[in-house]
C-alpha cells in the first residue's frame, strides 16, 4: 500500500523464541532487513562485528549520541546499546521492512519517537513452557533461570504497550503469524497516510 | 487467542462494494454472524423482514431505545436506524465474529462503547474508480452520483479513525484481506486480554 518500508520492533520474554523467529524473518524473506545495535561491551566468544552488534569504543559511541543518530540507546551494566538511525532509515526509504530485536524500555522508547513502528511481543503459551525452555537450555544455572522469570513477570506488565502479542506455540505458525501480522498492520491509518492523503485530495 | 467472537464493523464509500464484500464473508465463512439492523423506514420492494432489517414501529423502535437494547441508533430523515445488542452479544458469545456493516457516525459511536470492535473501511483505489463504479451501477442520476461523492469526500475526513483501510480493487483479494487483517486484530493485547491476565497470573 505504501512504498516505504515499515519499522518492526520485536521483544519478548528471554526464552519465547525470539531470536530463532528472527533469524527465519531475515533469511526467508527478502522483504525484511536485520538492524544491528551497536555497543561499547566487548565481542564474546564468536561474536563478530558486524553480525552480532557493531563493536565501538565509548568515544565513537558518544560521539553518535551528539550526533543524533540514535533511534534509541541505553546503558546497562556500564555499557552503552543503541539502534543507528542511518541504516534503519536507508533501508525503509529503499521499501524493507526493518526488524529491530529490542528489549521492552527500548522499545517503548522506539514507540514514542515512531508512533507508526509496528510492535511485536513475542511469548509462550503459558508460563510453564517458558520456564521448561530456559530449563532445556541448559546453560543457565537455577538461580539464572529464576532471575529470567522474575524479568518475564516484570515485562508481562507492559505487554499491552504492544500492537500485537505473539504467541510462539510452533516456530513454523510462529513465523508466519509474523507475517501476517505485518502485512495487516500495513493496512493500520497511520501506515497508509500517502494513499489516505491521495484520496482526499482526488475527491475534492 | 480468546473463545469470545469479536464485533467487526464495516463502513465505506457507497460504490466501494462493502455490500458484496459483507455478503462473501458471512456466506463463504461460518465463522462470522452478520447484525441485522432494525428500521421504522417502510420496506421496499424485495426486502424481506429479518434480511435486510428488521422492520419495527416508531413505538417498538422507542421501546427498545428505553431499554437500553441498541448498540448504536440514529435518525436519517424522519426514520430510525439501529443495531439491536441481544443478538450481537449472543453470537460473541458464541465465539462468532459479529459484522456490523454500518455507516461512519454509527461505525464511530460504537468505537466509543466498544473500544476492542474492529473497524475496517472500504475503498476503491482511487476516486476516478470510484466514480465510474457509481455511473456503471445505471441506477444513479448525475445528480446522486454527485451527490454520493460529496458524502465519500465527507467520509474520507474520518477514514483515519478506522483500525484498517480495506483497499478493493479485486474482491477475491478483497475478501482475503479482510480475513487476514480480522485474524490479525486478534493478536492486539485488548483482544485477547484473558490470554495476558492468564500469563500475568502465572508468572507471579
Amino acid at each position: 500500500m505504501n512504498k516505504q518500508g515499515d519499522l518492526i520492533v520485536i521483544s519478548g520474554f528471554a526464552g519465547a523464541g525470539k531470536g530463532t523467529l528472527v533469524k527465519r524473518l531475515i533469511s526467508e524473506y527478502d522483504r525484511f532487513a536485520l538492524s544491528i545495535s551497536m555497543t561499547t561491551r566487548s565481542p564474546r566468544n564468536g561474536e563478530k562485528d558486524g553480525r552480532e552488534y557493531f563493536f565501538v569504543t565509548k568515544e565513537e559511541f558518544e560521539k553518535t549520541i551528539a550526533e543524533d543518530g540514535f533511534l534509541e540507546h541505553a546503558c546497562y551494566v556500564g555499557n552503552y546499546y543503541g539502534t543507528p538511525k542511518a541504516y534503519v532509515m536507508e533501508q525503509m526509504s529503499k521499501g524493507k521492512d526493518v526488524i529491530l530485536e529490542i528489549e521492552v524500555q527500548g522499545a517503548l522508547q522506539i514507540k514514542e519517537k515512531f508512533p507508526q513502528a509496528f510492535l511485536i511481543f513475542v511469548t509462550p503459551p503459558d508460563a510453564e513452557t517458558l520456564r521448561k525452555r530456559l530449563i532445556g537450555r541448559g546453560t543457565e544455572t537455577p538461580d539464572v533461570v529464576e532471575k529470567r522469570l522474575l524479568r518475564a513477570k516484570e515485562e508481562s506488565v507492559l505487554m499491552d504497550r504492544y500492537d500485537a502479542i505473539l504467541i510462539n506455540d510452533d516456530i513454523d505458525t510462529c513465523v508466519k503469524d509474523a507475517v501476517s501480522y505485518i502485512d495487516a498492520a500495513k493496512a493500520s491509518p497511520k501506515r497508509c497516510y500517502e494513499f489516505l492523503e491521495r484520496i482526499r485530495e482526488e475527491l475534492k
